[in-house]
């Protein structure tokens, strides 16, 4: 089935456009992509007419083209209708916003079956029922929230596909701009009738040139698809994130009455998904973590040379100690381990220091560089540790209090960064006034968390990666590596 | 030891100020004492003179009063000597800034003995040293970070104590500020040479008439002290909260170096404070979790009535199918469930809707009112649910996507609640353009959180809260309730 039509269509049509009501489902469709978007949209309404300018079309056969994808705003009987329309015209692709299959039981499940039928006999590619369906900048948005509703996140590298439109628009899209996530296409796949996570993967691993990070957020596998997700996934040369909600009883109850899936056993999906080198985060936050932190690094391939964090090897840098406290305590719980320091070394470290600063900084692993540090310390401490062969990557705890410590901190950084390549991994308090800091530092393809707790989490992460991508080496060219 | 000298001074005097160095810690608390806080400061320079304005003492005894209160930013050994100034002057209390004592061990341990017999021998409050002090707003602020740099919190009922100056301004300072927590006193304790956790604990619960929630971050007790510490919770009218960094064995090494405690065996520690029923987070987010709602509850005495959450038992309403998935994932962990609905009640609750969302909205627990929800909707079943008795709180998450949610919807969700005094805990996206929705909430005292995970964090403190005064109840009137 070919998704390009969906993600990437020259022209839209849709129907279920109320004249009255200018918060209908239909209309919002029609008028952001209009207005909003760069498609081509031609909206149907039984009588012809024109809303805001646009002029109205009364039946999809009198269109002045076949549009690539039809998004269908009405109720469940008239959306199968549609879809047979779909058929009969050649119109190769679908979002279905509306609710009433499957997810209702009964009646609806039948509906549902009738329209997988016409599908997939059509080759028909439809998305939903009971979607947002997608949102693929600069192209298309087939979400019915009104724009100035919801938060759009930046234009980037992951595609984010979600069994539930609430959580895409809520969880990610908002935590997405708060942390400066990049987007590719975002997917609602609701009941995923036809369209699933395996053509999802299918399309985003093979043919979306945008895409190098592939994120679901599902409750559960599509009935009797989840090897040929597994196998899809072991192949992949994107880097695969599966995050599951539902994992508990009352998870799933709720699960089943939300998109009519089955969260399954849990654990059985966990181990076989790490067998397959998918990336799986613990919680929603790690989940973030791990997406901005890859998708920092895919702005600029490999911003930090050839190093990989195998061994997870850090050295932890602060002007806080109950920061570098924070920190140390989160290691290995995250698979890390601080490296020791010579004595020699320790001595090193000191005599890079402003003498003030120097007598109360503490050089065990955490640094405690104190509040009297300069910029000056901070790069010269960045620079000898780069050099250490032995520490795969830096956690550096930059907050800015300390009084000497200069707006231009981010720059001096990260020019040593770049110069070194050694993995830096920063936290910056989340503070509007440090945004010159935390900018400077992004520009450079250098990731910026906001809490101790996610720096650690992103070391993590890339370590995982670095194994997931060697694993997938060895299995492509044998066990010898 | 009288503490209120140090938190409520009318009069304080600065040494360790540079003429030469704007950036000096001592000039700092100087500047911003005389410019930004209510408290009569008086600054000490040898040669005397004078800093933008203000007029400099050559000593101390050539001051116009004995002040309250003497900030020292000096060098160890000139610490030294100043304390037994203030015990020679009859100065009640201090904060000593530098470092220099036992967290360096050797000569520094030595130091601390002495600094510690001059303080006991002669009654003088002295908070450190390795600190930053006290915030105690709008009176005195010794920390000596300039204020532009870092965030300060509003003004509320929360005494924050902490181990850590850095931890203090960044991780509380920075967050409470995002959240909305309330602070009435800041403590930086540094090495608590004399002042420590104990006598803190003491002076808030007995003496600090603003105060009604005490939350400490500490590495570890300090030594002997733990006991007395725990004599005192048990009985303290306020809400007790307790909550450790340097937990992991690398976590002590770096709490060694830093502010010369031992973390302790933690599993004792943990029990021993149950037992004495402190309230103990475990994880940051959940202490700022806990605090944002019993600060907000504790603006206005009892905003839910005599209403209180003993078993957990609550209600999920949520206009996204999504969003209750995750909530409901999460009750089970945090000693919560979901209350079972029977079918009558579901069948009133469907009958509450407007028809187009009431056919497709899920009535089980969670209640998912879908994308096509009214805020009449919310309010009625607001309303139904805060009359099921057993329905202990409600967790509302509103998500203002859908079209037809009015910015009106905080205001009316807050009269209902106000109207019927059932506990309901919130949910918004933290998102600038919602805000109105946020704060009509937030002023009528109903907790707002920005994450499902503290939403429902919150309604487990809440209950662990119930627990614990019962118990301190059950302590003080015998075993018979």
């Amino acid at each position: 089935m070919d998704l390009e039509k969906l993600f990437r269509p020259k022209s839209i049509a849709v129907v279920g456009i109320s004249k009255k009501n200018s918060l209908s489902p239909g209309r919002i469709v029609l008028l952001k992509n209009e207005f909003e978007m760069q498609v081509k949209v031609y909206g149907i309404y039984p009588s012809g007419g024109e809303i805001e300018g646009i002029q109205l079309y009364e039946r999809l056969d009198k269109l002045p083209e076949i549009p690539d994808l039809l998004v269908i705003a009405v109720g469940p009987d008239d959306t199968l209708d549609y879809i047979q329309e779909c058929s009969d015209l050649g119109i190769p692709s679908s979002v279905i916003i509306g609710g009433g299959f499957a997810e209702i039981g009964g009646k609806g499940r039948k509906r549902q079956e009738q329209l997988q039928k016409i599908a997939f006999d059509n080759d028909i590619a439809v998305l939903g029922p009971n979607c947002l369906g997608v949102y693929a900048p600069p192209i298309v948005d087939t979400i019915f929230l009104p724009t100035e509703r919801i938060t759009k996140p930046p234009k980037g590298s992951v595609a984010l596909i979600s069994q539930s439109g609430g959580v895409l628009v809520d969880q990610f899209f908002v935590k997405f701009n708060e942390r400066n996530i990049g987007v590719s296409t975002a997917v609602s796949i609701g009941n995923r009738a036809v369209v699933d996570e395996v053509m999802l993967l299918e399309y985003f691993s093979r043919v979306d040139p945008e895409t190098s990070n592939i994120a679901f957020y599902l409750e559960g596998f599509n009935e009797g698809r989840a090897r040929d997700f597994l196998e899809l996934a072991k192949v992949s040369e994107d880097t695969v994130i599966v995050y599951f909600g539902g994992k508990t009883r009352e998870g799933k109850i709720a699960t089943q009455s939300h998109t009519a899936s089955l969260a399954g056993n849990y654990k059985i999906i966990y181990d076989a998904l790490r067998q397959h080198y998918v990336i799986q985060p613990h919680s929603e936050r790690e989940l973030l973590t791990c997406l901005k932190v890859f998708d920092v690094l895919a702005k600029k391939r490999n911003p930090f040379g050839d190093n990989v964090i195998t061994y997870g090897e850090v050295a932890i840098v602060s002007v806080s100690g109950g920061h570098a406290v924070l920190a140390s305590d989160m290691l290995k719980k995250y698979g890390l381990n601080a490296v020791r320091f010579s004595h020699q070394e320790k001595r090193d470290l000191k005599d890079l220091m402003n003498p003030v600063a120097a007598e109360i900084a503490s050089f065990n692993n955490p640094i405690d560089l104190t509040g009297s540090v300069l910029d000056t310390d901070i790069e010269n401490i960045i620079r000898y540790l780069s050099d250490v062969e032995r520490i795969e990557c830096i956690i550096l705890l930059l907050l800015p209090y300390p009084p000497n410590i200069s707006f231009q901190i981010g720059r001096r950084v990260a020019n040593i960064i770049g110069s070194k390549n050694k993995p830096v991994v920063c936290f910056v308090p989340y503070v509007a006034k440090y945004s010159m800091i935390i900018e400077s530092l992004e520009l450079a393809n250098i990731p910026v968390f906001h809490s101790i707790k996610e720096t650690v989490q992103a070391v993590s992460a890339l370590k995982q990666r670095t194994r997931m991508d060697n694993l997938k080496l060895q299995n492509l060219f044998g066990k010898e590596k």
